[in-house]
């Protein structure tokens, strides 16, 4: 289909203007495809390849062993802490280790051992599965009991009985953002804790994690970091409940002296307690080079391009598609991804992603679309939903 | 000191006849180097940077979230059927995922749930720390007793009390190799399941968990197997156990059918099963690149002469020096590693490292010296002997 002339214009006009344009030829994109899954899977920067395989040939091939103690060792907070600034969180309470699902077990544990003489955990009924899948199996291990409360219902749920509340910052299938100073504030009127799973907001809108007095969040690198395919998951644990972090995967990593090979457990200090195995170093350095794309950024700008794209998103659904079943708030509410439903379901996004444009779709019948302000465009804004109608028109 | 001639020419000898020696050009190492620490960081493969470098370039950047399907997703199993040979296992029971402790905790929990109404876990007291630290944590968690036993009286102390017996095959200080099929044997009898941890001898001695009725395995993949640091471990399910695994690290990639996004967890069919959060897939992808040097190797003659370097360095610890104070076993009963006790400690090993002999140094006085038969030398045995000589001299 032909686009509207006052679109094109606008999309150029905007991609014109964009303060990071520079931005997107750090990374390694085929000009033939639209990208819209960086919410899921990051595109890499350009120079990730050439710096992993100086670390193997360099680090590990020339210094073998002896690099564990010339950086690697201390990587997973080092790193930790380059993220930080990124969630509102001021040092040493970042480190990098093992995935999400993995890191959730071991704030949620150690949140439940935190907060005795409760019998509850409180978990946002919309949350991304693996979340439910680990609290329950928490809840199981403690004798705890595991509550699932829609979103809005959350803050008023929290009660007496409540350890501890779960909930994702933003809404892997709407793109909703969660208020996370209300909703850590009800939780701590109730006397819970509270742990945020920041997988889908972290480089994406601003998280005040010390400013919203949060206790314990979890949070993964793959998505609008950049750190590759299942690169480490990182955990922020608020300095106050870090010498009495108790977690149930303390392996060797954490331990305070972990070369003494100390027959009993003994936590390091800091965040460093919750590490567990031997860290992933690769894939650790991977993320740790992907991140440099963040050093001259300033991330009011990043998040205000992204509120931006999806503006351009909705005014392209507005002309083109008018009529559009987005789950996503128009308001700015939301984090860097925009949500069309389709009855077509998954065909139409792989019709999408036979026409270059590529998105994901999530069930029953969401076709996602993420905004990565470091790298998409307006003009692949317009082509998304272009694109989209002319899917539908050939598939209904 | 001038090496004794015998032993020089021995050395020579035994390197001009190696059946393996074309494999040490497989690996990049420097060569004014004498590396002892393929037990704790396998050395790279040359091909392992430039084919990582290709996954991020090609797979990662060229096809983006595409790859996830593409191979991706299922790799964790993939990259397990490489592993399987080596640790005799049938297809379809060995999965690559998280690290050794994550993985110990997660098979421990599954293994006290399969064999309810016994309340102690048993522990090898001469255990790498980490595995004491989980075990800890789970016996905590599951209301068990952690009992630490000496090695040579496991068997007698499994009863009826025994839910679990956790055991190391090779331990990590001596490099004594302990009987799997006895140790295996004896849990059986009393009732108690069998977890062995195949840190220390996969990829340097025949295991056979298959052939010995193991129940559950982990292992590590950065030693013998030289998957780069970190890399991530791996889990052995038998297959009369899968179906029933019932795991706390029930995380999304272990869900029968991830990408439905289901509320509830449901375990997938096979090994897949011990699967927790999404996969590491550049560390993965590194230790599948890695797995490579393996494919024409005979494993027997890779045991064959890990045991004649081992045996060799006694003869030149009996020539060069006699009396030294050696806890790895002279018979063949130990893995790819000597270890020799120095009372001047760490400081003996930091001067060997000084004269380019690699080894690493474990508390209380214990040098080790890591034997991998792709590339270790017979001439590099001498001259970690005869450095060692000198370094005492020059100490003491």
């Amino acid at each position: 289909m032909t686009e509207p002339l006052a679109v094109r214009e606008l999309a150029a006009a905007l991609d014109a203007a964009d303060p990071l344009a520079a931005k997107r030829a750090e990374f390694d994109l085929d000009p033939a495809v639209a990208y819209f899954d960086g919410n899921s899977l990051g595109a890499p920067p350009k120079h990730v390849a050439g710096r992993l395989a100086a670390v193997v040939r360099e680090q590990w091939g020339g210094r073998l062993i002896r690099s564990w103690a010339e950086g690697w060792w201390d990587a997973p907070v080092r790193v930790g802490e380059r993220i930080a600034p990124l969630v509102g969180a001021a040092p040493g309470q970042v480190v990098v280790s093992d995935s999400t699902s993995v890191d959730l077990f071991k704030t949620l544990v150690a949140a439940v051992r935190a907060n005795p003489g409760r019998d509850e955990i409180l978990l946002d009924a919309a949350t991304f599965p693996t979340d439910g899948y680990v609290a329950a199996q928490v809840a199981r291990l403690t004798g705890h009991t595991l509550r699932r409360v829609p979103l809005d219902e959350l803050s008023a749920a929290a009660g007496e009985r409540t350890a501890v509340v779960l909930a994702n910052h933003v809404d892997y299938v709407s793109g909703r953002l969660h208020d996370m100073a209300e909703g850590t504030a009800a939780a701590h009127r109730a006397g819970a804790l509270m742990v945020w799973d920041l997988c889908h907001s972290v480089g994406a809108v601003p998280v005040r994690l010390d400013g919203c007095e949060v206790d314990f969040a979890v949070g993964c690198t793959y998505k609008f970091l950049n750190g590759g395919p299942g690169s480490p998951a990182f955990v922020y644990l608020a300095r106050r409940w870090q010498e009495t972090f108790d977690q149930p995967l303390a392996g060797w990593a954490g331990h305070a002296d972990p070369f003494a090979m100390e027959a009993g457990y003994r936590g390091a200090a800091g965040v460093g307690r919750a590490r567990s195995g031997t860290p992933d170093m690769l894939s650790l350095l991977a993320l740790d080079a992907a991140l440099d794309v963040w050093d001259d950024v300033d991330f009011a700008v990043v998040r205000e391009k992204g509120l931006a794209l999806g503006d351009f998103f909705f005014r392209c659904l507005d002309e083109i598609l008018p009529g559009a079943d987005v789950p996503t708030p128009r308001d700015h509410a939301r984090g860097h991804q925009i949500s069309v439903r389709d009855p077509g379901g998954e065909p139409v996004m792989a019709a999408l992603h036979e026409r270059g444009v590529l998105g994901d779709f999530r069930p029953p019948d969401v076709l996602r679309f993420g905004l990565a302000p470091l790298y998409t465009t307006y003009a692949e804004v317009l082509r998304a939903v272009t694109t989209l109608r002319e899917v539908r028109e050939s598939l209904h």
